[in-house]
């Protein structure tokens, strides 16, 4: 794998292979030195765009376990906030000899036109465009759902068959598209539920179904409810009038937590607004996986600089 | 030792013996190489509430001479800003494998919510935390009175007997606290010296003489006079006068500190405001200690990462 | 050597030396592991009173490159910015046991205080203070025009009779500065070209041309000619009337490029401003040498470590 930029671009097998690699890096985890000396002498730079101090140190924590060496480029108060454009930054990072560049960026496309232009080598990492994609998030997703459903034989398996329905903004998520890709690549059925004003105009090419009431959804029995971050910024938006109001229609609260399924799990890619998308008794459930979400997170990123880094690199 | 939370939970072997150990810790400063593989795969999470620069490169230097990770998790423009509660951060920092978490929080009482919640497994140190306790700053101030007095013997020993003057704005200070408690703990008799205004309410509890006349404090000889920082904003909140008056009562001035007795010795746990509760004289003088509590510091920083963190942690 | 704080204070063999040291670590790039064990167990402590990303990074990869520790100290939100004193931040980064300290500084001069204070006994490297020096970036321009010169054969050389062009901001860069005094000692032929404005008022004691006229200088046919970053809060500053007209006269555009003479070779210290002092065309040409520089900052940053930090340090 030369970058990891979308998960739609992403093969099963090549899907497979990756999560297959990160269940031998959770291992790791278990180990009295969690430590290996794979990319001893590999630079990674997290060059973020965007805050996201739960993404950077999910992958600067991956890439020490690793051994890489690590340094983080924010650009706020760099020459990039003075107006210094993406190719002289790739370019410096290159000249730098970074191996691998993980960006955080607000313009979707963004991982893409840096992988694309010939300005660096390094293998790139997208760690979220805009409403693009934020394909590592997919992945530990699909690796948490994969763990519940088939734990200590998931090696090689994908989730056919799985259902799962996400609640939220779709509108202006990069989690919901990169899982909406994954999951389905990977054989399950994604249903999107959302308030009407925060579904994306057309979705006609979506190998999704699409709703606006969550306690049909809920009455259906998913295997997975998926419940997104809400922004504070859109309630000021009027995309819907209050946090309230959502709360009461879109929120998985702790009635609605009770009607799930017997065998439903309960996801959230965090940080979570308690009592807004997600009560609390929800959110600390045996039925929540949103604690190994994080865990996983660390290996899937793990598997994703292995693959990219490491001396089998493809097409270098 | 589990936790690092507060000095009044420490016993007085509990004490001493991180002090012993944090004797062969300041010998690996004069290595050749100046590192240990301790804890070697192990991480260690800063976690800062509050920026305070050199409380946290004081740990970092620590971890990474213990071999440790280090990861700098600063609240500002973190998801903890946009408001997610401490449970759900701890939570995500024992998820992604955090061994150690350094606490700063402007919070009394924090770091305990944290290390008595079962949110997370790790090791928890109090950075400082509110008007509470910073127990590693009292530990380097102890470390530094018992070498001062008993170098090259001082293993094994307390501070029986020794009499300690603590001078400046008790009422805010966690320094102060953590102070009087250690202090006591191992033998030692503490005075403290403030404005009326700038003491707590009720100090019936407290193992301290409580006084406000420094003049008379430094004709009675102690054998250590530690000057606390004064904090700027202080001034501003009508506790005093203004600056000036405060440094002509509470401050030690070069005729104070000439007339200190000639065994006495000068501490202070910086930034220090020279002029203002330090004059330059004292603050450079051969009796002060303030170059030694900050390599001490790392010392003492060592030894208790070392108790929370390598194989021979209690409890775990 | 002990401190890198200027060039001018540089013979010329210490700084070929230095040159000579940075294509040995040129060549750690290209190992399979692009680490030395050299400044293991060694700390490097980036103090940066202004924000400069670029350089910030190059040093860390540097030391890191060396496995030295890296402990980054911005002074914005530390106690240095509540009025700290350097000397109080010196003897506590000494204290703290910091072998290497890189200092950038808005006051001309401030590493040279640090150096000669005795506060500290780390090797002190000038990372640019305020528009006096920037010595590193100086000795990676040498070095790339010496690779470009005499590539494979460069060692041992200096630029004896090279004729440098230098255009933009002279009073205001530091950049200017180290390269000129450095230049010169290495035996090349420095001119600087610049609005009249933007000229220091007494340049007699400079071993330098001055003119205004960059077509001139171009067609004169100079080996190099290098372009300075213009600072767009020089164009509120009433130096020259507007950006169009500094990039009308002073800028390096396409039709000037052409003209210039078919062995001369572009540099630029970065971030460019693409349009304004630089066109894409030149800055992009296999004439342009602004990648290389990158490249060769960390080498030439590296042979500095080696030469400050590793046993064979001079007067320690």
């Amino acid at each position: 794998m030369r970058h990891l930029l979308s998960t739609k671009a992403l093969s099963r097998d090549e899907a497979i292979s990756l999560l297959d690699i990160a269940e031998d890096m959770a291992d790791v985890a278990n180990r009295e030195v969690k430590k290996l000396p794979t990319l001893r002498g590999k630079t990674v730079v997290n060059l973020f765009f965007e805050d996201s101090t739960r993404t950077r140190i999910s992958f600067e924590a991956a890439a020490k376990r690793l051994s890489a060496d690590v340094i983080n480029f924010s650009a706020k108060g760099s020459s990039v906030s003075k107006g210094e454009s993406l190719k002289d930054t790739a370019q410096t990072l290159a000249a730098m000899g970074a191996d691998g560049v993980v960006i955080r960026h607000p313009a979707s496309g963004a991982p893409q036109v840096l992988a694309g232009s010939g300005w660096i080598d390094a293998g790139i990492i997208n760690a979220g465009d805009g409403t693009h994609e934020h394909p590592t998030q997919a992945l530990l997703d699909a690796f948490t759902i994969r763990r519940r459903l088939h734990d200590g034989a998931s090696r090689g398996r994908g989730l056919d068959g799985v259902t799962v329905t996400i609640v939220g903004d779709i509108l202006h998520s990069r989690v919901a598209r990169s899982n909406l890709w994954l999951l389905n690549t990977l054989g399950a059925h994604v249903t999107f539920i959302a308030p009407p004003t925060l579904v994306p105009a057309d979705t006609s090419a979506w190998p999704a179904g699409i709703g606006y009431d969550l306690d049909a959804a809920i009455d259906a029995g998913p295997d997975v409810v998926m419940m997104l971050r809400i922004q504070a910024e859109r309630m000021n938006a009027a995309f819907f009038p209050n946090s309230r109001e959502y709360s009461r229609r879109w929120g998985l609260d702790d009635e609605r937590f009770a009607r799930l399924s017997s065998h439903s799990i309960v996801m959230h890619p965090g940080p979570m607004n308690r009592g807004l998308e997600i009560s609390s008794a929800a959110a600390d459930s045996d039925r929540s996986t949103v604690r190994e979400q994080v865990a996983n997170g660390v290996s899937v990123r793990m598997a994703a600089l292995y693959l990219l880094l490491s001396g089998d690199r493809e097409d270098h």
